[in-house]
């Protein structure tokens, strides 16, 4: 598949709204693997929006404080002026990502990825008290207006663990421990999220085995793709009255 | 020095609020490190908010196909009864942090930041401008909701540049990237940010030397003893009347 360029991209979603559900198109930004190339071999991926990518990776060699000439390949490389071995052991350089850190081939995570089994059809009405009941599970923390939180709850809108942390991966990191230490059976149950929703995030929920991701904002270009193809339905914008469906829509009743 | 294992803490601010500047409290997140030891090696470490600490790391492993017993050694450890060798070549495992991915000492991090050489002080009217003008800058992306944004301003509040990613950290290496190029003076210059400052962020700052960073929202714990260690002034919550300062108040006229 060649990759877009371009930093949005148009798709067709479902828009909730009220009682009402129809065919709709929104404009969501793009995540897309930039592979890095030292004289020709690949040292990191970075899961970036394109735009500036000569700019990002100026930055991020900085960051290391490392420093080459770059050019652009294509829309998805850029080849440094720079020996493979200055990247050995720098697990760092691809962090910026928050993506897929330190790996070579995006391929490799999918690799890993199951599609997830689960005839879970969660009504819409469970969805919408979901960012309320996340909320609440948040009080202690809230007055900090500094934390991500991720819930899961049971398909009768029950949540059953909510954690949260500095970092939007960790807060989805403890609830997956939790459910793991607890034997949730997770095909019966929703991973919902306190913030956007990026290709790494739905990941894990894919690793869990979860039916549905929802979150109260954006979902990635990417992490669209990856519900499609995984199987997991995936709500963004999620309100009490509102919730746009970028993949699976048959998983909402 | 002994680290928290509480995931807020309070500490000493200066509030701005109209034409009032007050001394006051805020509670912030903490944000600390985590090191992972197999077997006693230590093989990782990972920024995160101390709790539910055994969740995390057994979510993290299980996002890598691991799984091993696993206890708390003390605030700042974990112990995982797993050969060192299953994390070679694993840069995936810190990246949930998107923090110190790979990076066995933050003390590391920290060799390689300078302090921040400058006498800036910015007018307050200044900095309340700035978060309409990186958002102005937005408005191709703002249709997606899903783009964190950096913007560079001068002290005169100038916007010089503005980038935008579906990775927080992206967007600032970008303008970093930006700013190098362009032979910029960094320490005439202020860092915003549309999101949380983490200590990454904060530690990318002072890598470029800007003397300022701001942003519209929360700060974490080790973001604000980064830029207290090294001369920046570091502003939460930024509106058009108010704003909190976390460090460095003196540069804030």
């Amino acid at each position: 598949m060649r990759r877009s360029d371009q930093p949005t991209r148009e798709l067709a979603i479902e828009r909730l709204d009220g009682e009402h559900r129809a065919d709709d198109r929104d404009r969501v930004v793009v995540e897309n693997p930039l592979e890095l190339r030292a004289r020709g071999t690949p040292v990191a991926t970075i899961m970036r929006t394109p735009g500036a990518d000569l700019e990002l990776v100026r930055g991020l060699l900085h960051a290391e404080g490392l420093a080459a000439r770059a050019h652009q390949v294509d829309a998805d490389a850029i080849e440094l002026d720079l020996d493979p071995a200055a990247f050995a052991g720098r697990g760092l350089l691809a962090s910026a990502a928050c993506g897929v850190c330190g790996r070579v081939a995006i391929a490799d995570l999918e690799r890993r990825a199951r599609e997830v089994r689960s005839d879970v059809v969660l009504p819409r009405q469970v969805l919408a008290r979901m960012p309320a009941a996340l909320r609440s599970a948040q009080s202690v923390f809230a007055a900090t207006g500094g934390l991500h939180a991720a819930g899961l709850f049971t398909t009768d809108g029950v949540l059953v663990a909510a954690r949260e942390d500095v970092g939007r991966h960790n807060a989805v990191d403890k609830v997956v421990g939790w459910a793991l230490d607890a034997g949730l059976d997770p095909a019966r149950h929703v991973l919902f999220l306190s913030g956007r929703a990026g290709y790494e995030l739905v990941q894990k929920a894919v690793m869990l085995g979860v039916p549905v991701v929802a979150s109260v904002s954006a979902p990635s270009s990417l992490a669209i793709e990856l519900a499609e193809r995984f199987g997991l339905a995936l709500v963004g914008f999620v309100r009490e009255n509102r919730a746009n469906i970028y993949a699976h829509g048959w998983r909402i009743a």
